[in-house]
């Protein structure tokens, strides 16, 4: 797969799990050592602690949200790793969070094999202009 | 160098190009088809726009600002690629954003030749508790 293909399995697995408020769904595509930094600038790391936190805010604060992910740039960063820019745009219908809420990721994968793992995510808001 | 080391080096050359306020040298250690996410969800592309985009902060929100990055955590991604993760605490002395901000960045470093170049950077405000 080139490196579009890569990001943009990868964006659709994790867009599928968060609207399925599946934590351990949206852990899947992580490596077990990937590294996750939220919006509010907090590290998690490894898959164990990305499955959990999420599952923790899927019942949460971001109840029965959807999430709509893009990863409009791609590129490789040597035969293995593929860095992806992924635009998030998420509803919430609920809550002290409700809205819509943009954000960027830089997204790197790294090949494990025949499969690209995600290895490091990183969330920010987008601020309003 | 180990990753630590190649982490540690570019955060203080960073460090020390935002402390004199030198958006050239800021973007010094970044590849020149570099990606930096800013903590507004801005995505900056190439080391031009790294420079200019910089220089801009220096001379006006961010001025007489100081930084300290900690390269708190590297690893290999593979023989090639580094990710990192850097604490910044930032002290503006005065205008709108006058006082003492922390964030977190992402770090992926590449080998070129004999030396590491940042090839993303994407850095988020820490909320507060």
């Amino acid at each position: 797969m080139n490196p579009q293909d890569i990001a943009e399995t990868a964006a659709k697995r994790l867009e599928a799990a968060w609207n399925a408020a599946d934590g351990a769904a949206f852990a899947a595509p992580f490596a077990p050592d990937a590294d996750f930094v939220n919006v509010r600038g907090e590290l998690h790391s490894g898959s164990p602690a990305i499955a959990t936190g999420h599952q923790q805010i899927f019942d949460t604060i971001y109840s029965g949200s959807t999430v709509s992910y893009e990863a409009f740039q791609a590129r490789e960063l040597d035969d293995r790793v593929v860095l992806a820019h992924v635009n998030a745009t998420l509803n919430v219908p609920g809550g002290p969070l409700a809205g819509v809420h943009r954000a960027l990721a830089t997204v790197v994968l790294v090949r494990d094999g025949d499969e690209h793992r995600v290895a490091s995510f990183h969330n920010t808001l987008v601020a309003a202009p």
